[in-house]
């Protein structure tokens, strides 16, 4: 069985949604960083980083899987179940690639803009807002070529980068609103992905 | 043949050092960020983020492949000659999970320090400062269980992590010196990486 330890934010979703596409047996460990609990030692044993989510596979070939890092339990599920991201060729590299895309760019700069945005430094919040538009007309553009964002198939790259854009929707409208409501390739991706089952019972998860 | 688009930064010297440990022909286009080559309509087209580094192979099975982000390009070189990243099993997405928790993390949080340390932000920068030191303070508990990264072999992950910890090292004196200085497993880590002839090569290319 396949325990995810997480939590209700964009990193936290991903594999939520991944599972539910999967459709298989999970158990979810709720971490609630509002209580602080990312600090707990009993969860700084699976996740030495102090972040969720992590997850524990007591069923994984070989021996009990303990792995951390959003981006790298995607792959781990997508290759474990053989879907959502190829075994080989360019569509794979094509996945991978814009899979890291979100974890170094959208994650860590829609999250800055998310911390600075409660705090009074202007010249951060221009700075972070700034990078969040370039990374928003970089993904336009991208889902202009084709339904999903690494072309054809909806893979792990869609899931990575799709709770970032709904977080941004929800909480920050004042900086990004008018920038994510004018880029139509993004509002009709937005609208294809979330649409899905799967999609839609993640998004919907709360620990309570 | 593998054309490298990179520059002398972390994220590019990063491929350049997996290359050089794979023994395989490259050649290395430099784009100077100096010049704002990045913003050039023919680097656009193979890296449409505006980043390096990006590769072209025209040798990849089925058909030319162009990717970008580092992560992805340290993955698919790994994977295309079977090294350095296990094909299967708990270490492999040991490998993985620290490679993300670099793009994810340090390339960020360091990258932003650095901006930051230029400017008149001291808000801001106390903010990246304390999330570098305790970056810092997670990879030396980590190495302080074996010798690599991801545990007993050399891998994809010291090699994403290793180029950010010496621009660290060069760059970032004032505000992390005292702390990569005080962390044992850190600094013994950094020498037996950069003891290795590839990594050496790789840290010492210049464009000129």
């Amino acid at each position: 069985m396949i325990t995810l330890h997480t939590w209700t934010t964009p990193n936290g979703r991903k594999p939520i949604i991944l599972l539910e596409e999967l459709a298989v047996p999970y158990t979810i460990v709720p971490v609630d960083l509002g209580q602080r609990e990312q600090f707990e030692p009993a969860f700084l044993a699976i996740s030495p980083n102090n972040k969720i989510p992590a997850l524990v596979d007591d069923e994984a070939a070989g021996a009990p899987l303990t792995m951390f890092e959003s981006g790298a339990i995607l792959t781990y599920l997508a290759e474990k179940h053989g879907r959502l991201l190829p075994a080989a060729g360019a569509e794979r590299y094509r996945v991978l690639t814009w899979l890291h895309w979100q974890i170094g760019g959208v994650g860590p700069m829609f999250g800055q803009l998310g911390f600075f945005a409660k705090q009074d430094d202007a010249f951060a919040i221009d700075h972070f807002v700034k990078e969040a538009e370039r990374l928003l007309g970089v993904l336009d553009k991208q889902l202009s070529t084709g339904p999903y964002l690494a072309g054809a198939g909806y893979s792990i790259a869609d899931i990575a980068v799709y709770p970032w854009i709904v977080a941004a929707t929800e909480r920050l409208g004042p900086q990004l609103g008018a920038t994510l409501a004018g880029k139509a390739a993004l509002q009709r991706w937005l609208k294809l992905v979330g649409e899905r089952p799967a999609v839609g019972k993640a998004m919907a998860w709360s620990a309570g």
